[in-house]
């Protein structure tokens, strides 16, 4: 015997399968699920199962949702004429961590990338812009697409189709983080937190 | 909304009680198994019940199997004289990686720890005496607990236990590992190095 058991073995190969568990974590965290109740091992199946089964995109905003519209979107209290552009839901919930931003949301799923071949059609944009035409409250599009080239190039793609229907369109700022050093800074950075100086 | 969707917090929850797998961590899990097909997740699911529901403990020598006896004690070409004594299945899984070792195993499923309150009888080890008892053909113990307080007290207390039947109680050397830098090893294990040191 040179293997584990065959149950066993496609456990770890399983577990393996997940970003960043390498067979040894795999084995470890195997190991765990055989020494969990029933019960447990049952619960963490079922979440699997059922998270995969009961969550789907908000038809209008495009955050993951088990619900339609989510509850961000059919929430009252919100201002309707601010929107978030954002690449992911776990953007959704960095955004929703300050507890500050209290406007709407767009999920788009990802960026344009034209080196990975992905063009506006292949991200949730089409749907942003119907969105646009058919609620005239939106005042102001925060694009909070990610600091990086297919970010940029998102921002500006989107900015383009935007602007001429009068809605402003601004970008968050990109600089040092709080509590950063400067000295540690790349230089990307470093010039984004120049250009985006303001007066004191 | 502070929060994920319930499904998608649930599954973050029940990730997160895996073994070093932190907030951040389990959140990416679950988006990563949000974007596996159903088929996917319901192998990963899957896995995780019937490893559950399959495996137990080999009767003869504690080691995780979904038969019984388990593939080692069945296998008439290993070599019944020897059992090497381990505290884990995972310890079996790396004395086989050697492809060396041809003799049979015994699990004890931890070692004695008076500090924790586990003691002789807390472990796997009736089994091991019964079955010296019911099988003259044992003509050597291997001693492979961890070299670490637990494991020397298990050690020196299987010695203690076996060493009047007349068989012959051997336990694995300590040192500096092959590949080890002399500078770099702790005290304990140089010195073990040395306790050990054989003439050339």
């Amino acid at each position: 015997m040179k293997q584990y058991p065959r149950p066993l073995n496609k456990l770890i190969n399983e577990l393996s399968k997940l970003p960043g568990i390498g067979g040894k974590t795999a084995q470890r965290l195997a190991f765990h699920i055989l020494n969990l109740t029933d019960n447990e091992a049952a619960n963490l199946a079922d979440a699997i199962v059922s998270a995969k089964r009961s969550l789907h995109y908000c038809s209008v905003c495009g955050n993951l949702t088990d619900q339609d519209p989510c509850l961000i979107c059919s929430d009252a209290n919100r201002d309707p004429s601010v929107i978030c552009v954002v690449e992911t839901p776990q953007d959704v919930m960095a955004m929703e961590r300050i507890r500050e931003y209290n406007g709407l949301y767009h999920v788009l799923h990802g960026a344009i990338s034209p080196v990975e071949g992905i063009g506006p059609n292949d991200i949730n944009l089409k749907s942003l812009i119907t969105r646009l035409q058919n609620d005239d409250r939106v005042k102001e599009i925060i694009i909070a697409t990610n600091p990086n080239i297919e970010g940029e190039a998102t921002a500006m793609y989107i900015s383009r189709l935007i602007k001429p229907s009068g809605i402003r369109v601004t970008r968050i700022a990109h600089g040092i983080p709080v509590g950063g050093d400067l000295e540690y800074a790349d230089e990307v950075t470093l010039l984004k937190a120049i250009e985006g100086r303001r007066e004191l």
